[in-house]
């Protein structure tokens, strides 16, 4: 028990719960209403988002990069880039020619629905393309907060050990595909593919994999398959 | 500006700003006060406190393996785990032979001073020990939550790239040592030490930097120094 305020609970702190409990709802309820009206201007418009999630340095930034320069000829892009400071992922990705936004979150640890509404509404992506948006990198906020995306891409670096979707279940909890980032690493780090992979499924058993490698190229074309069909259904329903 | 509620800020969402506002600034006031009810009971005990905090997947937890398992003989240890799930970590502590309490923070983002005051009083540490607080792999929200530790140590790895401190700055701002951690993955990665070591001076003047290997051992005896150091003086004073 707590010898402070008597209560018996771990997680809450020594304020109002009340008022605590009702802001976060209030706030992640205002954020699925304008991830709503994300979802169906993305519609309107055809667009194909993608919300690509991890922790910091997994890879976000080096696997767009590369693959707006290779399917830049077969496909329309823009991105949406979100980093609490600096613009140094805007500036790698206005380099390959993508129209690019950046949105600096401070203090704040994710992107949310308002912040990606106002980027759209200053970017005007075209009809018929695909939109990145790259999240913060931070492997718990983000989960919560939907951003009217058709996909959420979770990404993982063999360097992170394969434990991690057991210890932050939300955010492979509630992706769609998860890619396995820097397999040319993998000879010398201590990390098992295959408890990974089972690691992941136990959290999300719809979760779809792919493994692959930025600095090497393997398995990219995975990843480019899936885009491109991803991309090429006939109807981009954002009904779920 | 807007469309939907005609302001000018890119970073609220739809709801009270003011009670939003006020509900943060409580949390992070009532944090506060507990943490400084931490330092007074480390200083009564003497107790040496570290928060480790980094990314996910940086390597804190193979740190702190590796410092029980060789120091053991000349330092008294226990330990506080955090994660949003399982208790891996407090598993691979424990079979060291330390005294540890795990956390889960389920949907929580970072520990609080809270959380931490609970696990004291659980795991009563003894007097003139050292504690290590393994915070939840977070590189953002950690940063804004006091424990009442004496240092807090913050763990980047040379697979996460060298842009980092700039990207994250509030982490580096209010870490005191930060151990750049996986040297010897280094001939494998793009990643510029020099210029890794030059940004977190940029965001924090102050800061101490230690290169080591887990794997490897190198530069280990650098951080053991360090704590041997930081352990030895003769008055473990918590006035900053």
């Amino acid at each position: 028990m707590c010898a402070t305020c008597g209560c018996d609970d771990h997680q809450h702190s020594h304020h109002s719960h009340k008022t605590v409990v009702d802001v976060e709802q209030d706030i992640l309820h205002q954020n699925n209403l304008l991830a709503e009206r994300n979802r169906g201007y993305f519609e309107a418009k055809q667009i194909f988002a993608v919300n690509l999630v991890s922790s910091p340095g997994s890879g976000k930034t080096s696997l767009l990069v590369k693959t707006l320069t290779d399917l830049k000829d077969f496909l329309e892009f823009s991105v949406i880039e979100g980093d609490q400071q600096t613009t140094c992922d805007a500036d790698r990705i206005h380099a390959t020619g993508t129209k690019v936004t950046q949105i600096n979150t401070g203090k704040g640890c994710h992107l949310d629905a308002h912040m990606v509404l106002h980027a759209l509404q200053g970017m005007k992506p075209k009809d018929n393309s695909t939109l990145f948006i790259e999240n913060v990198g931070n492997l718990v906020c983000p989960a919560m907060f939907d951003l009217g995306e058709k996909e959420r891409v979770v990404i993982i670096s063999v360097t992170e050990g394969d434990d991690k979707p057991l210890k932050y279940p939300d955010m492979f909890h509630s992706s769609t595909l998860c890619i396995i980032n820097k397999i040319d690493l993998l000879p010398y780090v201590d990390f098992n593919v295959e408890k990974v992979k089972a690691n992941a499924l136990k959290v999300n058993h719809q979760l779809e994999i792919i493994e692959l490698s930025c600095t090497s190229g393997e398995g990219m074309d995975k990843w480019y398959n899936w885009l491109k069909t991803k991309v090429h259904v006939s109807d981009l329903s954002y009904s779920y």
